[in-house]
């Protein structure tokens, strides 16, 4: 397994394979990597013959009282997991290989980004929309896989890939759940016993939401209520809880047609987010 | 040649060449072709295997107020032009295959567009760097030649280019002036016989800068002076006349290092920018 640091060395390596016939998936993560990354990369490996995992902490896309430093991060076992997993090479630059001092151009998507994480985290997608354009043009893949943990991340880089042109096929893999249920996060190493145990309140309001939608319950405020309730009541802090449309994630007064009922909330000094899709 | 209307055609084709081992050169313009877009022709010509003229009158790059509309068309000249030039292809999309309706992501460069016309065109590079940045997704180019005369812009593009890390080399070629020193644009068919001399103002304006630099004079008052006077002698509505600093086109109060010497003027309604590097 490769690992490359520099733009020019992976752009090298992936039209050395392009050159060889070969396709590459792509899975770009921020490391710390756990059994969602590790599904990524399979549905990247039965997609293309090659596959590139980014690992880079992107400043960017943090704000200015987020938790970029105390971000996770261990190159070691993520280079081992990768390894086992049969990735061909480790994209893993250096902030001053990704960002020159006097960086100024950005990629910006203007409505997607409005609500959910876009208004709670002003300027993170304005990073994620920036740093996942340049590893496109490091990595020049045919096919990129996100996570559908990060729902609206995923919509949003379906709509900059539509948008700028970008040769790339972004496939959304499902979200991955601990076997309790917890969303996968790297985040989620900041939980000490209690809070983790108390964060369950997401994703069994999340399910509790999904069971009264499935027997017949379609009113936002209702469904948004049992999500919120449960995790006031586990001492959880709500950044949101919102049902909104699928197609342009604008808020919904009612689960018709497709929607995502989303949330953020916090444990702790932990952010952690999660969501279902409905319809 | 071809003549090709989609972004996927384009691609397919600029890959054919690539998988030929031909590099390709772009040059993107707005149509109406003169002198000056032909120099950026041989200038690809002479870098690269296939030469790509792509024709859009791009609509994101012009203001509400600005002429849009009017704004001058030919395709069967541009064409026969192209053809005559040895250009190998023509990629000539409308707005409906480059801008989806509910289109939302733009590239914006935040440093160098915040003086001169990134100042008097509010919105106007946004539009530039995004259509080129999709431009350059569907040609793929190994060069992309730009004409000094839209200073400004060539080092907006330079700059996005880089820090985006599109895999293209950019390439400023100069500045092509009619006889009597008018710089060579698409706008001059605006002018009737009267605006056309009177404009001449502006060439002549930044030819007596020079020789006021080259006598010694540093002052960016002066020289802007020496300018604007001119202008507005001839009854030209000066949009500005800067002294700005090359690197990063911040104002400079005097001459010393590289400096450009930055026109935009109205005569009648018709808006004419020109320059020159000092230094």
């Amino acid at each position: 397994m490769m690992i490359l640091r520099t733009t020019a060395e992976m752009r090298r390596q992936s039209r050395a394979w392009h050159r060889a016939d070969e396709t590459v998936g792509f899975v770009p993560t921020m490391g710390y990597l756990h059994a969602g990354h590790m599904s990524l990369v399979r549905e990247a490996a039965e997609r293309c013959d090659r596959v590139v995992v980014s690992i880079f902490v992107n400043p960017t896309q943090f704000g200015p009282n987020e938790d970029l430093a105390a971000y996770p991060r261990d190159f070691a076992r993520d280079e081992a997991l990768c390894r086992e997993a049969g990735v061909d090479a480790v994209f893993y630059p250096a902030v001053g290989e990704m960002y020159a001092a006097d960086h100024s151009t950005w990629v910006v998507e203007e409505s997607l980004t409005r609500t959910l994480c876009g208004a709670s985290r002003p300027g993170h997608f304005r990073g994620v929309t920036t740093v996942v354009a340049k590893l496109f043009h490091a990595v020049e893949p045919e096919v990129a896989v996100f996570g559908r943990k990060d729902a609206q991340q995923a919509l949003v880089i379906e709509r900059m890939a539509r948008d700028l042109d970008f040769a790339v096929e972004i496939v959304v893999a499902p979200l991955v759940r601990e076997p309790d249920g917890l969303a996968m996060s790297s985040r989620n190493k900041y939980l000490d016993a209690d809070q983790r145990q108390r964060a369950l309140a997401i994703s069994r309001g999340l399910a509790l939401a999904v069971r009264k939608y499935e027997r017949g319950e379609r009113d936002a405020a209702a469904l948004c209520a049992t999500v919120a309730d449960g995790i006031r009541a586990a001492g959880g802090e709500i950044d949101y809880v919102e049902l909104v449309s699928r197609a342009d994630l604008c808020p919904a007064a009612r689960a018709e047609g497709p929607v995502l009922l989303a949330v953020a909330a916090r444990f702790g000094a932990t952010r952690l987010i999660d969501n279902v899709f409905l319809g």
